[in-house]
């Protein structure tokens, strides 16, 4: 299963709406087939798998992230019914799959085809590896990440402006990784226009995984190449974006936190003082101090050359 | 030596103008005296170890954290001179005192009158240790060590001033554990005001090392118990203060920062967003965001309960 894990990360910020399903089919401790959700949704990981092993699934383990799908589209089978042709001996499931055409049909069907089924398998690695999917079933929206590179006091630019740059190469390509992760990145106006970022992923080999750019502004033109939402209503309407990044600036970061929209927080912090600068966040509504309390866990903290990397998750 | 380095702590703050010293007398490999500057600077370390050892003394090696004096004062009689009187055959020192009263002096003694003198043992962890006495030997004014409590956005109170409390228990017993190290507080007239501060140390057993407290405000009165200076002209001028702490305001900040006079930030960050709140620090004199880096070096890192704790010193 954790093999199964590791290939669905490839898929993620590429497959939304479907989820970035990971699975390895095993027989006789031998791995015959890897398939992971592929860009746009299609071919799903079983079937890529099963293509892979040809007649050595039949007998063979299915280890999978998510409950196979029990319903056929357009697009493609069923993955219950591809499983159940292919003879395989044994599924192992990590998550229930919520989408209610599914949700637990998929595993009966496998059941009632005489294949031995286990779920509930690294159930909280799986849930974290398609949190983006799970975001959307849940709330109807996309799984949010405000990112902030900042200063030890907190600003993200000289008050002249000046943000180029705060945090040191490893930082900021480490953010880059983070983009190509995520479906859609979104700025607000002023930064638009402040820094005409190109949301781009600098990464060899990954100059191919620039998201889709999201430009929050209740007025003025779409610019090329951009998608523009008017306000945070429109942030359910988003189609095929399950991870959305926030990258900027301090209105569009407390636009979210007002909505309280934001699930995940990646801090980046360079050991700089600047003072004066311009702030990470404007005011987003939080009346006292005992509010902003408990509300943030930290789950990751590392240093990324001199900057501190850390991970904040909603509670 | 490490132990008279960790004895040599217990006097930290408290021995101004004097440095902290620690001394550790050992005779066949077992300790017959320590000793550590007492408050406000008399007896020295080396006084206080060897009247611990008495007759053990003679023919016993002395580890002390720095030259011993070589100057009488009317406080008492040079320690160099101490030592040779009760006979120790060996003196071990971890740094040279560059006080010019003494500066070699006090070793060259010792040697003279045939006792073995070994120096530079441990000398960078005694650097550290005494580096309120050494900055005042070197630069004229005290160390100064600037704490932030903030927000992960940078903030220290909610835009209506509301500050208590940003961080949690442990951070706070810490900051009151650092305050006790210094000989002095300051805060700005702003904080002096809108948190009527005590500046205590409520720490169990270390009730009494509340450090003085210092006003920095150009005009009005000066608050009983407390001391005042008018700028940052007047540090320099404080008496018996070797280590300084600055613990507020974002104006008292940067008015140390725009003089260039803070050696180490002591940085308590809590997991939570404030926006829009009041920034740690005010403007300082940044043109360019390329003077702000290479400036600090992070030398202690840690979680406090669930906040994070930072050192950083100046390169």
């Amino acid at each position: 299963m954790a093999a199964a894990l590791a290939v669905a990360e490839r898929g993620r910020g590429r497959t939304a709406p479907n989820p970035n399903v990971g699975c390895v089919i095993v027989r006789q401790g031998r791995v015959v087939g890897r398939g992971w959700t592929q860009p746009g949704g299609r071919p799903h990981a079983e079937a890529m798998a099963l293509a892979q092993a040809g007649d050595a699934a039949r007998g063979a383990t299915a280890y999978v992230t998510l409950e196979p799908c029990a319903h056929e589209s357009p697009r493609g089978p069923a993955c219950a019914d591809l499983l159940v042709g292919a003879g395989v001996a044994r599924v192992v499931a990590a998550l229930r799959d919520p989408d209610p055409r599914t949700d637990g049909t998929g595993l009966a069907r496998l059941q009632d085809a005489g294949i031995q089924v286990d779920s509930g398998i690294l159930a909280a690695e799986a849930r974290r590896s398609m949190a983006g999917f799970l975001t959307r079933q849940a709330l109807g929206r996309p799984l949010v990440t405000l990112k902030l590179a900042t200063s030890l006091d907190g600003c993200i630019a000289l008050a002249s402006g000046e943000s180029k740059w705060i945090t040191g190469p490893q930082a900021r390509a480490h953010a880059h990784l983070e983009r190509a992760r995520h479906d859609a990145i979104l700025v607000g106006r002023g930064t638009f226009l402040a820094d005409s970022p190109k949301l781009d992923v600098r990464l060899p080999g990954l100059e191919d995984r620039a998201p889709r750019r999201i430009l929050l502004s209740a007025t003025g033109p779409t610019p090329p190449g951009w998608e523009r939402i008017a306000d945070m209503g429109d942030v359910r309407g988003l189609r095929a974006v399950d991870h959305l990044m926030v990258e900027g600036g301090a209105s569009a970061a407390s636009a979210f936190l007002r909505a309280d929209m934001v699930d995940r927080l990646l801090l980046y912090r360079a050991p700089i003082l600047i003072g004066g600068g311009k702030a990470a966040i404007e005011a987003f509504g939080l009346a006292t101090l005992s509010e902003a309390h408990d509300r943030w866990r930290l789950t990751d903290s590392r240093l990324l050359g001199s900057d501190r990397f850390e991970v904040y998750e909603r509670n």
